[in-house]
Order: C-alpha cells, then structure tokens, then sequence
C-alpha cells in the first residue's frame, strides 16, 4: 500500500531541485503552525562551500513535490525566484505580519 | 511579539508529560500528511532503561499543549490510555485504515 503520511525527519534530510532541475540544497526543518499543526513553510538551507555562502529560504510545502524516483523534493520556483523572496538573517522567521512583503512564499 | 510558529525540530526534542503530571517521554518524530501538509500525529518515544523497554505512540497534535515555563509538551491523555492504543512493533505507523481500530488515537 501507498502510505500518505511521511515522517518530519526524513523531510528535513531531504535534498532539494529547483523548477530547472539545479539542486539547490536540502530541507533543513519544517515550520509549523503551533495551533493548527500544519506546516506553514519549509526552511530550505543552500550553499555552504564558504562561510557566508549559506542561506536560508522559506519555501511553502504545497510548492514542494517529492519525487520518489529521485528520492528529493523537485520545487515549482527557480533559484531567482527565492533570491528575490526573504532569506535569513534579516528575516523574522515566525513573523507572520511579512505576509503582505513576501505573499509568494506565505501561500498555505 | 508571540511567535506563532515552532519549528519541527524543536518539537522533536521535546519531553512530555501525560494528563497527571507524569514525565513520559519525548517527542521522537512528527508523522506529516504528504499532501495537505498537517501533522498526522506525534510520535513519542517512552522508556529506554532496559532493552525492550522503549514504546512508540502516536499522539494527536491537538492532545500535545506546550507550556512554556516548563518547556515541554503536556498531553491530555495519560499513560494507561497510551497503553490501551497502538503502539511499536505492530503498528504499521502510515496505514490509516487502523483509524476505525483506534480511533481516539487518530482525531486531526
């Protein structure tokens, strides 16, 4: 049988492709809703080969595909497009009230 | 201001206590709807003094309350009524069709 259900951390260990098929970095953790219990985005951690290099995206879940496959998570948005949304650290990570600055990557 | 996110990896390391106040373990992982993105429930892991001591349950996000001051999760169900559901070895942890089996253990 096909299970639906999917455990957080083998989420958070898994590698992440962009919509052009470049991989951008993998999941580092899931943010959730503490009320509702539903993941309002994921936080894609990408470079790291120098200090400095690392930067962190929040990507919605429902824009995030698994490919079994490729066992990884393909994205519908491009590398640009998450340089043009926030990125850590200037960015409050549990501040909804940016919503209105990044809708994009607030959709639920 | 009152974050109204957590991230799945605090979750993860969180000790929690049942309805009487007892220490029962800690969460161990979050099992996540692939689809609609929403915590299925929580698995928390009890025991481990001795081999073969360890139990596995599935906890309902809505039984799980954080209270800060302690920092941990309380649970509005108690150990007995862990007990009395399913738990590791013989659970099949994705199948929901066992949510006629144990339904209390199931509510999302």
């Amino acid at each position: 049988m096909v299970h639906t259900l999917v455990p957080s951390d083998c989420v958070e260990s898994a590698v992440v492709y962009d919509r052009d098929g470049r991989k951008i970095g993998a999941i580092e953790r899931l943010m959730l809703e503490k009320k509702a219990g539903t993941v309002a985005y994921a936080v894609v951690k990408s470079g790291g080969f120098f200090k400095g290099d690392v930067h962190h995206y929040p990507v919605p879940w429902n824009s995030l595909k698994y490919n079994v496959g490729r066992r990884a998570y393909e994205m519908d948005l491009t590398l640009e497009e998450l340089h043009g949304g926030p990125s850590e650290p200037e960015f409050d990570w549990g501040d909804r009230s940016l919503l209105s600055q990044y809708p994009q990557y607030w959709i639920l």
